[in-house]
């Protein structure tokens, strides 16, 4: 019996190289310089991720390096790059001639999009961040709805001010974006009895959302609102949605939190109905300019509170979530097949 | 059919008057200094409430006025004692020679209980505090685990430093004390996929909860939590419960909340780890001497949360909760039944 299986495991083995020798595909890793330790991908992460993919990093050849240097040779040879953070990637026809996909560890891709020439896969990571990004963002709800931002603002002046409010059961959450952390936040909104409203391009029902607008019809829905939550990427449908106009439509209990991109809220306007006291507060984990500069003024705007741009990062399953788009993705390439979480490179997502 | 109808209010008024010739309660209504408007009851708030207990107000005569001059005043022909906050209640046997009850709009007593002579009952508004005070509980943890009080820190030095965590799934959460607050915070927790842990005297199993210790046994419990939430009482029992020996059992990324009452923990303790950074983090809303005075070093330990003991009240529902509990003890007193929510004086809830 034991030698049957060896027999077998070695034929095996015998198939997979001969398809390999068949297709194979070379691969280059490289991260930005922002990236932090729990976030890169390393040749033991790679193995490990590997293992729910049989017989697809035997048909890989993988290198990996950060800094320009390194990414040159890389991006040489490469017809895939698997990328991590921010990194020049200008004039990439003539850097990386067989360059054929490139897969982002980004959700957002409004800056790298544009770089992309025509005939060149982009894919994302949309979809890693729903299950941390829907539990930070039911907490920025919570916390909005507890006056914590006033808490914190009135501790800073050793301030005793008693504020009393009521539970978020029956109050109206109004989602921008009901992608995987809207969707989760919309399921955690309905098990605190939430009213969920969501916004998306056509509108279309989703799970655990009660009502669904089309974005043309977003003015119909923010004087709804107690709670305005963003996981919108950039696109240019999407740049400068919540304007001054739109934030004036909303009530002044009202509160705002932002897990997706800066650029889909106008900052300056919204720094100002807070200073006003013409919004209740805000949540900000993503900003115009990252890392915020330490002169920007949102660092002190009053009821706000930020995080930097990491608050929906899971420090363990980011990962390997992303490494399972990545070989699933490999997968397809190789089998000829049609890649997922694939961008149109023109709407930027 | 009409005058029918009129023939039987009128028979019904009849009954309830020539009982309530039999027996009829004086009530004195009176609130502390620190009490909001939110708070108050008021005649019209009491009538209101009185609706779901038909024909109990009609037996109560009913005395509203707060300060020294109409406390004395109303103390000296009362009854009963409708009590919101702190007011001078000392000398009570003299200064209330009728008195045979008290109702606090207070869950915790420890104050007022040592002061009520033997013979007069005292019964508190311990569960009126439930969804609100559970809702901000999930949502304190939920801070804790998304590093909130880290962020809030580092914003005010403008200082952008990324943290990335996990989810709350799988984490473990030790709630001293499963009352009303507890119990739905334990709900609430077992949404998120936590590990709920619970720590009571008797160790007496409790829905939502996994496990529950006996107070003798929390150094057993205490190294397991990756956070930590009170809602206990102050009584001689839990005076110091958490001392500087038990917050040491506590993992260094482990975070404390505690929405009952500061005595149970040292707080001295407390902030020491956290300026020391052997706790992750802590949310408290209640301190040994209140209003938090300006100079107490609490209000700038790093990574804490005050808020001014408001986090758990309900703005809307508190007061028709205290008056459910008060209109049906009244109703009680008045058919000689025993009086629900009972405080025993001597334990201190």
């Amino acid at each position: 019996m034991a030698k049957g299986r060896k027999t077998a495991g070695k034929k095996s083995r015998g198939k997979s190289k001969r398809a390999g020798a068949a297709r194979r595909l070379r691969v280059h890793v490289t991260h930005g310089p922002s990236i932090v330790e729990s976030q890169t991908v390393t040749p033991e992460r790679m193995s490990k991720g590997a293992k729910a993919f049989p017989g697809v990093l035997g048909r890989l050849d993988v290198s990996y390096g950060d800094g320009p240097q390194a990414l040159d040779a890389g991006l040489a040879e490469a017809e895939v790059l698997f990328l991590a953070g921010t990194v020049d990637l200008s004039d990439l026809k003539r850097r990386a001639p067989r360059l054929k996909w490139i897969q982002s560890m980004s959700a957002g891709v409004e800056k790298l999009a544009p770089l992309v020439p025509d005939g060149i896969a982009l894919t994302n990571a949309s979809g890693v961040h729903g299950p941390r990004g829907g539990e930070y963002g039911i907490a920025a709800v919570l916390m909005l709805n507890s006056r914590v931002p006033q808490f914190v603002g009135n501790q800073q002046k050793a301030r005793w001010h008693q504020i009393h409010t009521t539970p978020l059961k029956g109050k109206t959450l109004l989602l921008l974006g009901t992608g995987a952390i809207g969707g989760e936040v919309a399921r955690l909104a309905k098990g605190f009895g939430m009213r969920v409203l969501g916004v998306s391009r056509g509108g279309k029902k989703q799970p655990n959302v009660d009502k669904m607008y089309r974005t043309a019809d977003l003015a119909k829905a923010l004087p709804l609102a107690d709670f305005v939550l963003s996981t919108l990427p950039l696109t240019p449908e999407t740049k400068g949605l919540i304007g001054r106009h739109e934030l004036d439509l909303l009530a002044p209990h009202a509160g705002i939190v932002n897990l997706g991109r800066a650029g889909v809220i106008d900052y300056e306007g919204l720094a100002e109905k807070l200073r006003k006291g013409e919004l209740s507060g805000a949540v900000l984990d993503v900003f115009d300019e990252e890392p915020l500069p330490a002169a920007s003024p949102l660092w002190s705007v009053p009821n706000l509170i930020l995080s930097p741009h990491c608050a929906v990062d899971d420090e363990e399953a980011y990962v390997p979530r992303c490494l399972d788009i990545f070989f699933d993705n490999a997968k397809r390439m190789l089998a000829g097949k049609p890649l997922r979480n694939l961008v149109d490179t023109k709407l930027g997502y």
